[in-house]
């Protein structure tokens, strides 16, 4: 295939004339598909039924500690909880508080909690002038949304296939104490299903934060969540890393089983070290009792152990593995050779990342809506949902089904040329009338 | 019986001699009992157990407008949900938001938010140098936690068994501007098991705050929690007085199933104006994907209705009524006529309030805890832990069996006699020796 930059006036002319009509027929078709959100198909969701028999009312919903399950108390989670999420997070389970049903809700508490009353004696950030974040780009849009929510400047770091620029981020933390905190997705990261090289953790461990009360907000999201069996991101554990560099107060970290066992419905944890956790556990008991224990036990009960967690998770991989390389290969073919973008092929997590060509991300996403694909909004992926570039596109394959996602694919790689070899024509044509 | 207060010097020393010798042979019993809070018995948790069958593998958990409960949405709540809590409640289902497992989080949360955000436009808190609430005295300890827990200066107001002393509630709201709010239990009221009366909700709804993020923070925790069929406590519902009185945005209401169901377990949910609640929902958007559906469901299905847990909620009133009357009827007999002490006789909730002797509670629950008998900490019932006169006593009847009780409720009036006449024999006695 000729690199569309290389093909002629006239080619590129007619080659669109071809692209249209083939954009009208894939708008006859009147698709309906959302590609917007990374989230789970029914079929993985059905994995996870068995949630629902492993109590009954004649179970006993007592935990290996006495507690009856079904009453108040256990602030932190109960032990078994903590040790299966210990085993899933690489943590000791004392270095485990699980949450409620949202890691996200973690998330927003940890930056509310900081804003309200500070981290460990330091100053709220509500009383400072000026907070920021580092957020390497492109990335979850979710947590740039609390940020902004909380008025926190976010300065965009860019990423590549090992993890954020490392000597921007150790620079920028170690002279401004402004900088409070960066957004991490460490494997399989959203939306390049990147995950960090062992050099990139072992400068995230070594950071000399000009500020305190920095911390890494390192949210684990994916680290089940491999496609293949044989050929799978390994990370080094960031906590034991930061201990073992004399930094153990660095990183709150989070995870939980919410594309594991149901969205909304999982239980959600944060590991940290003991000092940060005495310094939450203020916090937590004037904001609640204690968590959803009957729906902790019924994970424990469900998964057993981390192996069957893991067994588990093979079956997802099943699902989603397909998906992914159904949308590469279609690529491949109808994008490859062509020059007029890239795209990620990840080992693990929920996403790829496409990059564009300049200035036309915003225009394929509204090209493909026009014809029934809705995908996250172009710009989603950086801070204050700008992309100054206008070139990443994030692609959630997870919840169409394979025929679905098939149109849809074969439709986004259409609307990708359509709105590239437009731009190339422009410029060509410009660029003859300038001559 | 003689009023101890009339009793001679010898006949208090001659007295104290035999409660002496039985507080001593009760300690010999080594009791270990827990009298601490406000927990469901065994027995109550059992009630619920049919919860844990009404979804297994084989049940559809799609909502009656087909979204999937497995699957992330539904930032408000399924609408099944919401049209049960608002039968409960008594408010339409649009005014509800369905929250997590606890109230008291919805509660901290709403602190939390109008502290960093404000409420509806108004400076968030944190930039105020004072915030004020006001806070019905004896009152809920956790809710004083959350207000302390931002500096916010509580000032006590004191509880009249038709509602908080309304005068000064209206005198102080209007007048003050840094008042941002009053913590309100109006139904069954921790601890005194006291509900407004109409003309006191009526008074809530006229107020007329200076400020204008003056909010009532109406925790309903115990509106279904009647303890009896024939003899029940109505409430003028709060919403919808406000609408009338032309106030429509004067009310945070709260709510949850945790004392209906499974404490931690149960759905815990927020009615309030729909300008609250867009308010909120900017919040909520950037907190959560959202709450636990799948358990929104199972409560659907486990009550079917209002009328289902009506009838539910007679069969907790059946296991706690009697706990009720016995800790009333030994207070009665033992108590009756000596003048040491009042405590109420509420018709549903979960508390009793027992107000000693100036100068007493510290010491009653200190002599109780002596002898394995745990109750809330004296002073608990006030701001900051701080009960100026040292009278008010948290009775909490529902946990212990009906023998634990009998053995608590007879150690609690024995030490009340105790403390009440030591304390008046040296007062007798430092009176002789004065003259």
């Amino acid at each position: 295939m000729k690199r569309c930059m290389d093909m002629t006036v006239e080619e590129l002319a007619e080659e669109l004339k071809s692209l249209k009509k083939e954009y009208n027929r894939v708008q006859a078709m009147e698709l309906r598909l959302d590609m917007s959100r990374g989230k789970p198909c029914k079929e993985q969701l059905d994995l996870s039924m068995g949630l629902m028999d492993v109590l009954d009312s004649g179970s006993d919903l007592t935990c290996d500690d006495g507690t009856d399950c079904r009453n108040y108390g256990q602030l932190t989670g109960i032990d078994e909880a903590r040790v299966l999420l210990g085993d899933m997070m690489e943590n000791n389970p004392n270095d485990i508080i699980i949450y409620g049903n949202s890691s996200l809700n973690v998330m927003y508490d940890t930056v509310s909690r900081a804003y309200t009353h500070g981290i460990m004696g330091n100053t709220p950030w509500c009383k400072l002038d000026k907070v920021r974040f580092l957020c390497p780009v492109p990335g979850y849009d979710r947590h740039f949304a609390i940020t902004e929510y909380f008025g926190i400047e976010m300065i965009p770091v860019p990423m590549t296939p090992t993890g954020p620029r490392m000597d921007m981020v150790e620079n920028l933390v170690s002279q401004d104490e402004s900088i409070k905190g960066i957004w991490c997705v460490p494997k399989y990261s959203n939306p390049q299903g990147y995950s960090y090289s062992d050099e990139t953790v072992r400068r995230f461990a070594r950071l000399k934060p000009a500020a305190r009360d920095f911390r890494i907000f390192w949210d684990n999201a994916y680290g089940m969540h491999h496609l293949y069996d044989d050929h799978q991101d390994y990370l080094i554990e960031i906590l034991a890393e930061c201990k073992r560099a004399g930094n153990p107060d660095l990183v709150y970290k989070f995870s939980s089983t919410s594309k594991i066992t149901f969205p909304g419905s999982g239980i959600a944890a944060l590991a940290t070290s003991p000092n940060n956790m005495e310094d939450i556990r203020v916090q937590l008991r004037h904001q609640t009792i204690g968590h959803d224990k009957v729906n902790q036990l019924r994970h424990v009960r469900f998964f057993g152990d981390i192996h069957g967690m893991v067994e588990h998770m093979r079956k997802h991989a099943d699902i989603l593995r397909p998906k992914f390389e159904m949308v590469e290969s279609i690529l491949d073919e109808e994008l490859g050779g062509l020059d007029i973008g890239t795209w990620t092929k990840p080992l693990g997590g929920y996403f790829m990342d496409f990059e564009s060509l300049p200035g036309c991300a915003k225009a394929i996403v509204a090209r493909c809506k026009k014809a029934g694909v809705i995908l996250t909004p172009a710009g989603a992926t950086w801070p204050y949902g700008k992309d100054p570039e206008d070139t990443s596109i994030r692609i959630a394959p997870t919840f169409p089904s394979m025929s679905d996602l098939e149109n849809a694919a074969k439709l986004f790689a259409l609307c990708v040329k359509l709105v590239s070899m437009e731009k190339i024509l422009k410029e060509k044509q410009t660029a003859v009338s300038a001559t």
